[in-house]
């Protein structure tokens, strides 16, 4: 292991980074350089960069990555409607590539040999930044501590951290939050502790990004997201870039009490876990989306993007963005959002969201002429049907004769 | 056409097809059988008996079908967790093949050789009708008075039943409501009139199974689902039959506003169409089986049946129940749900429906001591997740490493 | 019907569409121009414009369509090593889509309202030029003859022909071929008569383009062909043009009796029929191709590509090349194909189309220093191994443990 | 590792497994229990009886597994003409999945805590073995030396073999074959050495099973093979067990020069490899069996099932054949061979099989009255086609006049 001489470790500045940059310095007698970026998380960033100044690293990077965090994978995502095993909005899952690129990217810069990150060997997070990692730099070493070391409890990291005067704020003494969170523009996430029970319902005041139901307004407020090539461009008609929008959105939409979920997923690595996610603008966002597409996107391409869906989901969560065959879907999927422009309207109630309009004027397949209930003057000739069910049957009628 | 002797109609004692009765036995000069179903759609089945005897049916088949069709019919299909177009929970679709199958049955006790059904020429319903008659009885006539006839407005059929004594209630007169509508056990739907303009937003005075979520109560309830074996058994401790068990989930769900759905769909016929749907027991359905699946089923198998889920879908959509191709989903499908044993608690508030419990004393495949975020006693190696992420980098490192 | 001033007919010059040539003229009391396509069938089309002039057609359109027939339909389907039902390699089925477009854009060119083409009511054929042909233009008028005429029999069409002077060849007269043939540049085919016995073994003489094994060179002949982006671009080292190259496959194929198939297949239309086929350069060129893909392209899109191939495959055989969704599957498909670059080399004896070896000087993923068998000095550790083993076994562990 | 006290080990008596048990009863201080199988390799097994009682083993195990292992897996996986990578008949994956199920059961009925097997960590063979070993008891021990050890050279296993006295035979001495090979009933594969070069060709005398096209007999032989619920169960009228049945079919293969393949095949470990295979029983059986399924069987069945055999080939292949996932799909596939009844008759001449005929009494789906291409008499109505047709184009010509 003395053959590594620098490290990019990805640092939040929190106590776990704050230890493994500690511990990465003795170990591994090498230089550190850190890298935090803003996603959207909601964190300053400025004590960070005196904590690291602090313990003696010389190649500070902050980046505000919050627009190209929702331009270029966030929105993409979307485009399929991704949801992975029915529920879960991915809000982890997409800001782990756009890291690993970055972490590659320094490494290349600074002429570090090797990345390291705070993400445990049980979870997927390890996964998504190691594969990212590799697909683009295929000699990248990297050093992931918790696979490591043996401070495998929290006592243990305490006591390393006050061991090596790393400050320790209050809230980890007292044990912190109970949870383990996570987030950025598109999510918050928790898992641990209380939530290891399926059972048990969380705490209400786990939350953090959006009120209960029952404390959402009483009135219902209503928007409209316009869509251009499959992406959402502006709100209520104020054209916004893509992360001040998905940024607009979790605000509305934490308000109004939108997007909390609690499930039971399947991670990678083999194992179960609990999680709690709040979504706010990701949930409005899928509706709308979805919305968008029912007016504008042909019936065979549409259920194209459906069946290729959850695999595209699993890639995501798996941690294979930046494989050959997310890429080979993303192409298709792009390709289907030519024509995925218009406008939806939404109802937004106590943690509901409601489509109630949607239009295209450029792009709409909906031929009222031919859908009427009234007459529609001969646009469709019923008497099609017949043959159209005829033939369809033909197999199984064929089939039904012979055992007879 | 004269060789038609006996027909089996679908018959509900509403206007239109009491018209088709009237019509069949004047252009047929046949025998007309009619055949009424209580799905629950929620109407009074004696005045379809009184009707037809006045229009001189000898045979009348008046039939509960209610627990049949959600045992037979909505249960299964749940099994998969079916939507169509991500949406849609195929209320009007499942329904079908039952009265399909009902209609070859009576043909055939009846003697009778051909069906006929109110279903117009641009919708799904015949085709769903149709499909499933052919693949049940291959030799069997069908009549669809829509296709065939020249009554294709309101107005012309509303003369063509004044011109025959067929009594047309004040409400068709006056126009009736402005939407073409079905219903039963699993749910209601609104299609037509003010619906044509998919920019629009339905009436609130529309809706006749849920309250709005504004109007719902204040307070939240909190209910517990069984399952055995994928399906329902029970409610807050109380075991029901399967109709029993949805009619319940409907009265509790409609109570708080759960369940409403605005969407456009693409038909099978080729185009698309606004419809409107109130789902309450169902949708709290789909939500309980995706959670109780979440601690019980295998991640590879859950996948499995979430890349089929579609194409399950649009086979249900389609008209096809009764193909052999369904059949063989279903054998998979319904082979994963032995496991699916356990009990999830959901609270339902305002047009919400949140899981805030699940668990299976049997079947649960979550494991505590491995998930934990704590020590787990050596029940994990996180050394092993190293390797694990190795070789599934090793693909994509090898062509990094050729690239540059 | 007498709207129709003008129509485009696909025209042979044969029989068949000598009489609907005719028939139209009568019926219809319109303009015929006539569209005559060398694809590479090997017939002679200067007797067509003969035929045509004969029959008093103004525009006469003869089109040597081989290069753009093989250029953008057969090598874009080659991409995806589409195979229809396991077998087919869709040599009709991919023609059909070209002959709609010049009918499309013919009709434009010439102010003409209405297409009409020879396929039967019965065949998969009409619904291909049809679905193409309402693609590309929604508003064209389509008559097919077969469907409408009552000259459902041999016999009344020779006496129709017969009546209306068209010249009825000596072997028509006498019977002539067994079989309904179609020929192109990848394949001809043969359908009917001897051939409705699908447990009848076809004649020796029926095939045309192959000589038989037996009769097959007693030297085995090896060949090296060069991909470029997936496309063949040169055989043994002579680089040719797409219908040059394949025109050449198909010569050494056929002397080496490569690609004869009989199988019994499902019509889109419900019914299945025998067929056998002669694909002598096709057959060639799938197993190139695939050769090519399994050292240049990634595990996961080659899987990817196979998972989604027989979906593509019946996309084409049904009709849907000009669909948006084949248009969607053909943009993933190219996308995979950027580094399928390399040679194969193949060994063709008697039937047999073995690949002997195959390598890229740009993109070979096989990394022979990790796939040795012998000691690789480290490029890969074994004991990562043990760890994928593990984590990719623990769902199944975790199940295991459950039921003890 | 001390704590292991009994290993039942998969033992061949070849010289890797001989050191292997040395090596075994060396490092882990453990009794060694052997298991030797015969599948078909054709190798005698008395002489690895012969060697573990030498080598000091009390409980040796030696048994006949053929019937089971092609009745019970060679055949339910051809029931789904189950294919990787469109060409590889999955040999060697199909025969590990006993193996590992059989060391389960000895090391139960042994009372041993531990198996062990001989497979490298750079194949598939390890993680076949370990994930059904795991699947079927997820608390067993498993020891894979060739991860442990340090004998990673030829020469090193050679010094360690005649240090320990373990008789290496003459051909090991000289070098021994330069393949790495593989043999069951199904199959004999060759990887390693000359093949590490995907350019070059194997040499001729690689071949053992099947004698070359050139030198296959200048007359073709038919035979005719009868099916039962999808199972071959008789060869030309004479009924035979699964095994004899195979065993058969590759005598009869092999002398016609049937069932050669070279290809590079994507491992599940991460890398691509050359493998080459003699597999003419099965070469045989695919083509027959996709051929009674060609009339026996729907078609959107036959869809469904070529659409699911690419993933069902890549579970057998990675080692997944104890999973929920693919005992979910084998049900499925099952299902479908309930009609797969019938005769196929096929031609054997110098590496071609060919279907020369098929049918079946009792279930045909081909309806001769339907498919002809003469008159056929009103049993099929081309004018459906139309409206067909027209209907399919519908959503096509909509988005084709938007455009306009």
């Amino acid at each position: 292991m003395s053959d590594i001489k620098k490290v990019v470790l990805a640092y939040s500045g929190g106590l776990d980074t704050s230890v493994i940059l500690k511990w990465l310095q003795e170990t591994y007698q090498c230089e550190v350089v850190t890298f935090t970026a803003d996603l959207g998380q909601g964190d300053e960033l400025e004590p960070a960069k005196e904590k690291a100044k602090a313990a003696g690293v010389k190649e500070i990077f902050i980046e505000d990555l919050k627009e190209e965090f929702v331009r270029d994978f966030v929105f993409p995502m979307f485009r399929a409607n991704t949801i992975y095993e029915g529920e879960y909005l991915l809000g982890t899952s997409i800001a782990r590539p756009l890291i690993a690129k970055r972490l590659i990217e320094l490494a290349r810069k600074t002429n570090a040999d090797a990345i390291s990150h705070g993400a445990t060997g049980k979870g997927n997070d390890q996964v998504r930044f190691e594969l990212g990692a590799y697909a683009l730099n295929p000699d990248i070493k990297i050093i992931a501590p918790w696979r490591e070391w043996n401070l495998l409890s929290r006592e243990k990291l305490l006591q390393y951290a006050e061991k090596n005067n790393i400050p320790v704020e209050m809230k980890h003494k007292n044990g912190g939050s109970p949870y383990s969170m996570d987030a950025n523009l598109l999510h918050i996430s928790y898992e641990g502790r209380h939530l290891e029970n399926p059972g048990a319902e969380p705490e209400e005041d786990m939350w953090r990004w959006t009120v209960s139901p029952e404390k959402a307004p009483n009135e219902s407020e209503t928007i409209e997201i316009q869509f251009n090539k499959g992406d959402p461009v502006s709100i209520n008609g104020k054209t916004m870039k893509a992360h001040e929008l998905l940024a607009t959105l979790n605000q509305i939409g934490g308000k109004h009490g939108i997007g909390r979920l609690d499930l039971v997923e399947n991670r990678y690595v083999g194992m179960k876990s609990r999680g709690c996610y709040e979504t706010p603008g990701g949930s409005i966002l899928l509706k709308a989306h979805r919305a968008i597409e029912s007016i504008t996107l042909d019936r065979e391409v549409a259920h194209l993007k459906d069946d290729l869906m959850p695999r595209f989901a699993s890639l995501i969560y798996n941690g294979y963005w930046w494989s050959p065959e997310r890429l080979a879907l993303q192409t298709l999927m792009d390709h289907t959002q030519n024509n995925v422009n218009g406008w939806v309207r939404l109802k937004l109630y106590k943690g509901n969201v409601s489509v109630i309009g949607r239009d295209s004027a450029t792009d709409s397949l909906f031929d009222t002429s031919i859908a009427t209930f009234e007459d529609d003057g001969g646009a469709y000739d019923q008497k099609d049907a017949a043959g159209f069910i005829k033939l369809n049957a033909l197999r199984m009628r064929i089939a039904a004769k012979i055992k007879k």
